[in-house]
């Protein structure tokens, strides 16, 4: 993320910008303030478990939106928006095989895709960092390090599969303000599932990440762990649907709310 | 206090057991869901700067309420209480030495003492064990550990010394929903001020704590530390003061007020 230079005003802007595909970068950085998401598209036929799925497990998967079949505007998050062509980048499923990663899927598109929008950890990193938390891999311009874990997801139908997780290493008293901070967003992971025994939940090497980047860590910190909205990737490789379309890590779906508008409490 | 048989159905009764001198023993484990307090009795010269003192150091003491000069009935904790006969122990301090631990200190009263009472850990260890969180102390029936650490309070006036923590061992899933639980007790001490890294605020062996009993942590624990009403205590033995009264370790103060009248969020 550290090549990001552009940086936009409004999600509307952001969403324009990758419609024609002049943008096709990392979302992260390129604003601020707007909520992103985590994208899963499934044809109708494997919807519905995937919606019990995220319902049995709401900490890696909380939904903000679910659309009707055939439907690419996902009105409650972003009047006009099309989920078809408003991402940097997708991902392209089969049986589990990542098989393409088009900036735009119009030619992919099925009138029985029901899209389900999932809150994604930027919301409360910038919350962190108003309060005064720093937060690594912003610092470094990288991507968060994620890792699978031996936590099973509570399975639904014909999904199941490891719980992955995000790490952000700090002091144990930035760790207890954190825990604070992201329990006021229940809708986007909302407090830490682990913390300090990485061991506990089968990570052998913080050092290698099983996506996004590593980060160091020092003598003083401890590493916190989240609940990780690509959780339903590993799901996806694990389960093996027919067809599945996600974002690309990083390239996320730019709503119109605002990150404070989640807030509970 | 694994001795402790007597069980007081209301704070009122308890504090008439006490003024009548039949019961000495420790309050934790007599009583349920009423609030208890840690008790500090200073003469007036000396309480305007205790006062400062709390006031920057709200965490280890949180003032429940602070009587005027001569009074010894708290009044907005319990009606018709007498601080001088509803203790079962006190400790009274001369010049920062212990000179003696009675049951009762009407003999010792002077016109001028300012009393405080100050928020105590019990009210959210009530809290954790309905949240399914296992308090290890009391399973074990003994008194929570607490550690003098290298963390300096705030100095107000002729007060000064370290920070003195309470330590409860647990899962760090579990340390986290503690977390969440006791910062809806900010009147009690609140969250944790640290977890996990005992060593950074200078405590070298668990197993040995400067007041209190040792509990034993299990392989899948961290310890998670609270800022602990113990503190004025250890800050009395600095300051040296003439003349201070206190509760006697565990033998508090009962309240009237519920335990759940002290949440917040």
């Amino acid at each position: 993320m550290g090549e990001i230079k552009q940086t936009f005003s409004h999600s509307k802007d952001l969403r324009l910008a990758c419609r024609s595909g002049e943008f096709t970068g990392q979302t992260s950085a390129a604003i601020k303030g707007f909520t992103q998401a985590n994208l899963v598209i499934l044809p109708e036929d494997w919807a519905n478990d995937f919606l019990l799925f995220a319902q049995r497990n709401p900490k890696p998967c909380p939904l903000l939106a679910v659309t009707n079949p055939g439907e690419f505007t996902p009105k409650t998050l972003a009047e006009n928006s099309d989920l078809r062509t408003d991402l940097p980048r997708y991902r392209i499923w089969k049986q589990g095989e990542l098989i393409a990663e088009p900036t735009e899927i119009s030619d992919h598109w099925q009138d029985d895709f029901v899209s389900f929008l999932i809150g994604c950890s930027f919301t409360f990193e910038s919350a962190m960092l108003r309060a005064g938390i720093p937060v690594r891999h912003i610092e470094l311009g990288v991507n968060v390090p994620m890792y699978l874990t031996n936590l099973q997801c509570e399975p639904a139908g014909r999904f199941r599969g490891p719980q992955v997780v995000s790490m952000r290493p700090m002091t144990p008293s930035q760790a207890i303000h954190a825990v604070q901070i992201t329990s006021r967003f229940p809708s986007v992971h909302g407090a830490p599932i682990h913390l300090g025994l990485p061991a506990q939940i089968g990570i052998v090497d913080l050092g290698t990440p099983d996506f996004g980047d590593p980060v160091p860590m020092k003598e003083n910190e401890i590493p916190v762990f989240w609940a990780c909205g690509v959780t339903p990737q590993a799901v996806i490789q694990k389960s093996k649907p027919p067809l599945v379309v996600t974002h690309s890590p990083g390239s996320m779906f730019v709503t119109d709310l605002k990150d404070d508008e989640l807030t509970v409490g």
